[in-house]
């Protein structure tokens, strides 16, 4: 096929390592650097004498990884000092229990907004621990769109206010940090979009995110919590690794670590400070994006978004084209010219090409050129 | 100093990459090879283009690793197909509120015995969540020893039996499956001694372990579930990462697992099967152990076990030299001399020498030369 010989050799050839464009939801695709810094320390860390993954969690050694990791989120975010930082295991998905163990107010009521498959799986484990008041949903849209600030109707007596900034799997982004009207603690996951873009802090109570889009690889989840949801989560009585409270006294070496993770995201930090940080993070995502979705928007119908324009995610780009055939086909050619992972989740269907932070501009190049050939060739 | 160069040339300099003996109590040494083979496949695994890092925990490539991750742990530990074997997040520390939450009967008490720091812990994160019996404790003489079988006073209404089979801190084993008299699910914290010797599989219903110390690095916990435990927890309606019958339905791919720590554990996995399998790990430990409880033994009084001698772990050796100041000279020539991490844990002081599978039996024979050489310059 003449399409495949010509793109590799603008694109493909050009990655190290015989490596391949990564479309993948997460776990995805991590800085060459990153790796390639990880690989020459693993016998031996720094002259240390022995691997990251042997070190004891309470040693110097892994101490100063540990403490340099959190002062590399803190600076990125611009996190105060009265904020807690934490590293904790179970991924986002452990949080969508801790959140209503952490913070839920007896008597009140947590309020949840529910714009696709995250937000709706956190009201399934929140309403297992407690009454929940859904504010807000775009099922009837079958989750197309994220709602204006005015948009959810809270209850009466709010606990919380829930927010998914970025359907991983709809590609539905806020693309702002929303201002919801009643002044209580708003919880964030921000997994699929944290540090893809310069952002309001004060805006949230409590971020969390898996690491494995945006931060570094799975098995380990950054929670960033205000000085008043670190009062909430203070009075509570909760097991060890349930607790918030005990996570942030011990700067998240209440139990083992996931060592490794956290120092993974600690080079993976160092590479987002060292590229320009969260403005040029923000300027790769809207390059790669508009790509993509400029084909999208200029294929006369061949390619259908499934994001309403306005809430059209830069990270995560679901789109199908005229039927599932054509679908299959394009998935089957992607993959032969060195594009993996751009199948679709079954619960959309069509495809996804998730590009985060890490995710080279020349693979949304390589991708925008296939699409529109592969419109000409099949329209 | 003489002695430092004399032992350098008989076991230090053969240790490859630089690498020192690593004494740590977890997360603890791995094998050579397994790192080699982690650090050759880093930035692109048996050419699939990606780092195992980087992988969809939905792909193909990824689902290959992680059951044949979980194959090999059933192989090795002759693991029936009706058991279940989970990996999770969250460390050993997880389960102690994850075993009440999923295996506790509505008006029945679990029965704890107490034999040092991680018993302790464990009962603290129960009575979080309902009343527990203390069946036994050795507390009154600083967690020096195990119950026999028929010590522990159950009480009559018996959830299920929880012990230790191996304190890490205070050295303490049962070296034996006990046969506890009521017949009630069994639950083993068996973190620091899994994988160490055969064991009779039929003792137990859940048996829980933190990776990093005899099967891989932190970041992931493995659990072995009876057709029993998975039965009771089977009628739990808990938040999806707290559930033992989601991740068993879902072969721990209800979330994005620790795909790394998996991995790691997968090639640990093989390298314990192709170094000769369980026989072969106990008797390395027997090797170990002995070579370091047989100077303590003949050291006239001037090295002073903790734990006694009928309970003498094989993992983790906690002594003491006659004073604290001697145990501080002690620690700083060991570290000279590199033997790293050898300090005793806070709560029981003086030295702790962990050996695990992957720990080199010169490196015993190294500290055991050192022993020697140590009593006689400061007896």
């Amino acid at each position: 096929m003449g399409y495949h010989q010509a793109v590799k050799g603008t694109h493909l050839e050009a990655l190290p390592y015989g490596r391949v464009y990564n479309f993948s939801a997460g776990p995805g695709t991590l800085p060459v650097e990153v790796l390639e810094e990880a690989r020459d320390d693993l016998l031996n860390y720094k002259g240390c004498g022995m691997s990251v993954m042997e070190m004891s969690h309470r040693s110097k050694d892994y101490e100063a990884i540990h403490y340099e990791t959190i002062r590399s989120l803190r600076t990125i975010l611009n996190i105060p000092d009265d904020w807690g930082v934490l590293f904790l295991q179970g991924g986002a998905s452990l949080q969508n229990a801790m959140v209503p163990m952490n913070l839920a107010i007896e008597g009140k009521t947590p309020n949840y907004i529910d714009t696709g498959t995250w937000g709706h799986k956190s009201i399934g484990d929140a309403k297992k621990l407690g009454p929940v008041h859904i504010a807000w949903t775009s099922e009837p849209s079958n989750f197309d769109h994220a709602p204006e600030d005015d948009e959810p109707n809270f209850s009466d007596d709010v606990s919380y206010i829930y927010f998914t900034s970025n359907e991983t799997i709809q590609g539905v982004d806020y693309l702002r940090d929303p201002k919801f009207a009643p002044d209580v603690p708003v919880v964030c996951d921000m997994s699929s979009n944290i540090l893809s873009r310069p952002m309001d802090l004060g805006r949230y109570d409590v971020i969390f995110a898996g690491a494995q889009k945006n931060q570094g690889p799975a098995g380990v989840a950054t929670v960033i919590l205000s000085p008043r949801a670190l009062e909430i989560a203070s009075q509570k009585d909760l097991p060890l690794m349930l607790s918030w409270k005990k996570a942030h006294e011990a700067d998240s070496i209440h139990n083992t670590p996931p060592c490794w993770a956290i120092y993974m995201c600690g080079l993976y930090y160092k590479w987002v400070i060292k590229e320009g940080g969260l403005d040029e993070m923000a300027r790769r995502a809207e390059k790669r994006s508009s790509l993509i979705y400029d084909v999208i928007d200029q294929s006369e119908g061949f390619y259908i978004g499934h994001a309403q324009k306005k809430n059209r995610s830069k990270m995560n780009i679901s789109f199908r084209t005229v039927n599932e055939e054509l679908d299959k086909k394009f998935i089957q050619e992607a993959e032969a010219n060195g594009m993996k992972t751009i199948a679709g989740h079954r619960s959309v269907g069509g495809m996804r090409a998730s590009m985060y932070n890490a995710f080279p501009v020349s693979g949304a190049e390589l991708l925008a050129e296939f699409m529109k050939d592969f419109a000409k060739r099949n329209a």
